[in-house]
């Protein structure tokens, strides 16, 4: 059965509003609520003074209404007379500023006492509710990310890089601490990175964010444990939340979860939410292992550029259904009852300030009614797997984001969600891989490797192994260009790709956005043809690799731009340069094709969004007018049951879920 | 007699200087002389040691001129001695960092340091002055604005919140502490609000505001009333200052002055800077319910993103007769001799550093008579009163500027700016009304009511009997949303309205600056027409109101956007979008023409700005040409006693004031 | 013999490397290395505990391979030990923050402990190596520039302040305390610049800066004693860098090193990087009186608005001359091998991440044979002198960097440069003259004088007498404002150079960039014309001087703008709008017509820098294509010895180097 519900807060309604809820949630077909996220003041108001009351009677009624429950821990918004009772408890940035209640998230996880109380009232609940009839899932905190720099985040740090380098000699020698004097001769030296007076050591940086997820990543577990022992049979999981900020590498994390459960917001209000979407939910599948569940987004809300956009009629739909497509085992929300106050009052509901008479209540009704529709069909369908994969790699992200680079704009994540936006639009399915947590890439035809700054010696070789063995490998600039600790890899760039790509690059010329790099000879046509650039150029010298296009103009005229060399039985690309977005789908294009990979259906329109889910094949319009789609084989709408013969029509802004024979 | 003069700081000069002033002030005509805003570390240059040697000079010596003193406590600075001995007085930010002296308004309000060492200072000035023969007013401080966060604010604030709410659980109801795990369990642990880790509580910001606002209220009265206990027939003032940091609710604060004093300094550079002028007099007139003072504008200057504008030739004298114009007693500036040093020493004065010899002194000179010879006419002329209004409200105002708001520009400012520019260009003459702080509109035919966010119950109904006994009402978006602790109204916007209004909001489409909206069926001809808007729009269901005009594209095409409910003997309409100025004048004028209330004067010139207050017509040329005006009646140059047959010529840059028979 | 060479960081590399180095150094004709600049914590692992061993046998290595060795002191980056010894002696920023290590330059120089941790590390140095036949130089430091606000600081800046001013009333005199209540009773109150509510006292800050400045200075120069003490014959220097961030005044601490060292970055990557190269250049030599030594700059790297720029091929080249043909006596670069960490890991270098086979390596090996060439010519040329100077002064700069102005983007630098650059541009060869520093302008015909804001009665005085014995003044808006405290002169601006000007200006009128100001009556054609100029204008009286250019719109139409005034036997010109660089370029050549100062030689083309210095003549070809240049008398290549018979030919790119007969 797919889930369908969302975030539900009754602590902050009089209880006569709880039974308008149960109601209205059996109107719109909710199948599941996550209750208490942020309910530790109201169950534990005051130091080891419970009030359970309220919870008992929501879970009851929740129950009786036959909706489910993920009970999470409140562990995310400790109460106001916690930091009075421990001010040291709270988070202090890197500029000594410690922090204090008022809002969300606000304690160190490293604090002893912020980790005491969290286990307490986990416990609390457990014993409680773990054998509650209503209890399907156990959530654990909210959305893992605070950062802290206080003393006892400086000795968890010193403990996990004794851990990571063993002794001083070794971490002096990854950070490259000769470096501006910064040779550490005891680990009582080494501190979180704070405000200091100019550029900080970026491998000291580095490291940090890679303690500050596994110290979260601790936190988890502790609990994830504690909530085990007292009702083993109910699945644990933890919202991840994806952001620039957020210092969790989830690819490790996933290993430690039940369940991969994912929080999106798209921030693009035109169809680049629709492309999100896509991303948001191949990367969670990859994470997941297949499968994963979208805990939450908003129903009709896209944040973009500090104004709420209000979805139009049947993009809650579209994209609901485009997350369950690709993988997720329902659809749930944040949240829903739109709040009177607090923070975030006016972000959206399933039920908002206008009341169950409303566009999106009526909306989330009819997607009710789809989600069960579709539920028989989806659980006997296998997740999508794709031929062709694109890396995804938190600590390399983590290293672009530091100073000290060739250009102040080198985005990871822009670049990767580019390589993902070129393989959607030619509709090629795309999955992820995780170098830095596994090396097996057998599975795949094609593997694209967009900034992958971080490579280790055992991923570098596994690489050449993929191409060696018949893979194609398609390796973008930024790449391969230091070890795990930052450190260069010398001799020429990209130093780990350097052998299987048969070139080495002597300098690097990034360029402006919106300076254009002209290339000769195109990728997509033989011979001729030319085809724009930007942002970024290299002097390329070819070592074995031929050229397929090169500079056309500037100082690197006639230097090679985009090569490919023969390796083994595979291929491997290298592109030195930014591809616009037509440049490096035609690109991929063309490699997918050298692979024998086909895009997922012939002949799609453009506007049509097509993914396999087993027998499943979902068509959504993300146009205006209607479309016609030639079905690979007849079927019939998993929805109204009606049969198919090989051509399916989907309204402007629909979706049509066809069940094929 | 109209004041005439400005801030005056003796204490910047040698002795020497001190005779030219008195001489310079007569030549230009002087009346008034604000001393010792600034002076506190001159006066008091250790604790307890005073030296009031050289006041006692420079007051007499302006007395032996003729000229009347505004004596100013210095509270607003204390000396660097305070500091030293008062560590804890300083004041304390959002992160902790506490400030030190080295500028101005350094000081914890609620500190009882400064508190006693306010007081101190200002019965010793109280003592020796209350009887000066010069002493026309006393002036208390200077802008009250200063916000603090340290503990004994915190300790001020739960004082302040007890009394507001009376006990816990009313306070966290109304700030919704459910939200986020934010219940008080103790009043202890409510701080102000400080830098915390991400959003904060909106209801807990601004209930900070309005304590802030009383707090420094607080310390207002506390010095005015040991002054009038010193000489109890001196009328005791501050100066207002408004800006979107000052936490200071005027319309609360006019009831605690003896006249209402206004500091204005325009920021536009263009003829914005004349709207503004307008506004900040009706604006003021208001608070003052009916009189008020100028009490400092720029003379040559016009700061404006960070650059200074020199007025152009006749500015000074059409800006300071239009605040005249519009109720105020007389025209102050600050300053009256440019300064050598310190932070402001480019500030403006009317003796610029090139000294008397130079544009602004001799213009200073020629207002100085022209201020004298209106002086009888204006001791006359009741002020300006009209049958329009605007509200304006600073909860409101301070709602708006938090953030988890459907837009991260909204602007309340300039909400209420563009509906007085829209009447001022209509040549509408427009008070203002404060709906927190007074509910009977019985005097206005016309109401306009922008981004009124914040909306009482009481206030509520007093709309809703305004329009039913035949009132003419016009609302803007973003009004009546919550109640004053800022919950929402539940059901669909704009609650507080809709019955009155007859529609329910259901939806917001906020929409970023320079995205046009247009709009079918225009509300200035009959029925068709085309109509621009933008920034906002929404999904407006009408419940009895008619629709005047509506959404022509988008999601929303054929919606209603602007709509006319009959209620009772009135009308309420109701705007849903950003019109444009254009626009926005169109509908009020039209609203205007059906309540039956005229433009100032009809068909004045576009460029020439009318105000009647009394007998006297004010015309201001705002253009280059020179504009011919027919008059209401025959009447004189209230300044050269010239006979006007009907027909004033006023030349470009120009003011005529003629007073009619 | 001419230096080449650069930072050298042999402790970042493993003992293997370092045979390598000395080999690559010889075979790119490498005479210098700079050693240990930030080395400390690789000298003194701990506190008391020495490794000098590989110090020994790098400065052993280097003498055997007949390299040179300019020898640091570590002092720029103490050791993290040191932060844990010595909380206090970490510096404080205006907020209250203390910074810790981390980074570089993290000390308070005010601190006892920080400065007899230098005075310590530099003795130990100076016993050890002062007699190590590879010596050529002590390097103290590296690029002073730290500040502090601490408590040590605020003692310090008192005690320079005493020395300053005398006594407390002449303090609160120049400072203008009366202002705002800041007058002092006790220096105790006196505290370094901090947070505070509002504007600071910018006479405060200012000051704070000299004393800065001063207090740096003394650091360099315990450490210079002590170095000298050990060994009188080592030149010792400390290398200057240049921004709006360092307080550090040039020209003052030019009379305590024994060279004049220099770190140079341009920031423009196309034409602009040659003029700011030119105009570093010609700073130097003036700071040097003749001769300098450019100490660093990047190799291969124009660092422009966040983004690193490769130099194109022969730019090293072509930049490397022209600091030495502007009296360098070397080019070295900040770095010889290109780290594989650290905080500056992408930061160019002779020896890049691809290794020696790289083209920036074989550049590198192209130089050295021209600079080995060049060196005999160089030895017996004597430094260029100019008959046009600049004025330059870092007080003015940091006055026009504060608060208050009648714009906020008044920028000293940029102006000096643009008169520089309209000099360059003209051919005109250009000194510089520090008017703070030394008052003998004699060995000039013309000097011009952008934004001296600061000028003192001496330095006044200095400028008349110049223009009464005939010699040329061009003096620009902003200049001669103020005393050295930053008081205005009074009665009319530009004060200093009123009567010299023969102007008053009686009110200023600050543009937008980009708001085009016109102007009748060009001064490079006889009398018509128009001229565009912007950002500045103002309202001129003339006092004496006649009108060149009188503004032509606005409410300045019919003004003068630029003037001419001749006073005793010379002239002074007075421009009061910012010319564009045509217009400037066009008055200074007309100046430096009428004051008989020609070009450096007749018909250059213009993509041709030309350079004298004695009988050598540098020519630059910065353009693509080849030029050729007609030469002031026959010679010889100096490089490769060709006889040149009146013409000279320089591929495009490229340079070279007559010497005349």
């Amino acid at each position: 059965m797919l889930f369908f519900g969302g975030d539900y807060n009754p602590e902050q309604w009089p209880e006569e509003v709880w039974e308008d809820d149960v109601r209205l949630m059996r109107q719109a077909g909710v199948t599941i609520a996550t209750v208490g996220v942020f309910a530790w003041s109201n169950l534990e108001p005051e130091e080891g003074r419970y009030e359970f009351g309220w919870l008992d009677r929501v879970l009851d009624r929740l129950h009786d209404g036959g909706i489910q429950v993920a009970l999470a821990t409140p562990t995310a918004s400790p109460p106001p007379w916690f930091t009075l009772a421990h001010p040291d408890a709270m988070p202090v940035g890197a500029n000594g500023v410690r922090l204090t209640h008022g809002s969300r998230d606000t304690y160190c996880v490293s604090a002893p006492a912020y980790r005491a109380a969290a286990r307490n009232i986990a416990v609390k609940l457990a014993e409680r509710y773990a054998r509650h009839p209503a209890l399907a899932m156990w959530h654990v905190h909210n959305e893992y990310g605070t950062d802290c720099r206080c003393d006892f985040t400086a000795a968890s740090f010193r403990s996990w890089l004794q851990k990571r380098h063993g002794d001083l000699d070794t971490l002096n020698e990854a950070w490259t601490t000769a470096f501006w004097s910064q040779r550490y001769s005891d680990w009582a030296q080494i501190m979180p990175p704070r405000a200091t007076q100019y550029l900080p050591n970026p491998a000291h940086v580095l490291d940090f964010r890679r303690f500050l997820s596994d110290e979260l990543l601790g936190a988890y577990v502790e609990q994830r444990d504690l909530l085990r022992a007292a009702g083993p049979d109910v699945p644990v999981t933890t919202n991840f939340v994806q952001g620039g900020w957020v210092s969790v590498d989830h690819a490790r994390w996933a290993a430690e979860v039940d369940v991969v459960a994912v929080d999106h917001y798209p921030s693009s209000a035109d169809g680049g939410a629709e492309e999100e979407t896509a991303f948001a939910g191949d990367l969670a599948r990859g994470w997941g292992g297949g499968s994963w569940l979208l805990m939450e987004t908003a129903p009709n809300l896209i944040y973009t550029r500090g104004r709420m956009h209000a979805k139009e009629p049947g993009r809650l739909t579209r994209h609901s259904l485009g997350y369950v497509a690709r993988g997720s085992g329902g659809a749930m929300y944040f949240q829903w009852r739109q709040p009177r106050g607090g923070a975030e009052l006016f972000h959206s509901a399933l039920v908002p300030h206008a009341g169950p008479d409303s566009p999106v209540f009526r909306e989330a009704v009819g997607l009710g009614r789809t989600l069960k529709a579709l539920s028989p069909h989806v659980a006997e369908a296998p997740p999508p797997a794709a031929k062709i994969a694109i890396t995804w790699d938190a600590p390399s992200w983590w290293a672009l984001q530091g100073g000290g680079l060739p250009a102040s704009d080198i985005d990871y994540l822009a670049a990767v969600q580019q390589a993902h936006r070129a393989l959607f639009r030619a509709k090629l399915p795309t999955d992820f891989v995780f170098p830095g947590s596994a090396t097996d890439f057998s599975a795949y035809r094609v593997i694209v490797v967009p900034h992958l700054y971080l490579v280790s010696d055992e991923t570098a070789v596994a690489f050449r192994d993929f191409v060696a063995s018949g893979g194609h490998l398609v390796v973008g600039y930024l790449s391969g260009i230091a070890d795990p600790a930052g450190r260069i890899r010398l001799g020429g760039y990209p130093g780990a790709f350097r052998e299987v790509l048969g070139v080495r690059v002597v300098e690097w010329h990034p360029q402006p956005p919106g300076v254009e790099v002209l290339l000769d000879g195109s990728f997509s046509s033989a011979i001729d043809g030319r085809e724009l650039a930007g942002r970024w150029s290299e002097r390329v010298e070819t070592a074995g690799a031929e050229t397929l296009a090169r500079y056309s103009a500037g100082v690197l005229a006639g230097a090679p731009a985009v090569t490919r060399n023969r390796y083994g039985a595979g291929t491997a690309w290298y592109v030195s340069t930014g591809l616009t977005d037509d440049g490096l789908g035609r690109l991929l294009s063309r490699v997918a094709d050298e692979a024998g990979v086909p895009p997922v259906l012939p002949g799609l329109p453009a506007p049509v969004e097509a993914v396999r889910r087993g027998d499943l094949l979902f068509l959504f319009n993300h146009g205006i007018a209607a479309a016609t789609v030639t079905l690979p084989a007849p079927g019939v709408n998993a929805v109204t049951g009606r049969e198919l013969d090989g051509v399916a029509t989907v309204q402007g802004g629909g979706v049509v879920t066809v069940r094929l024979r």
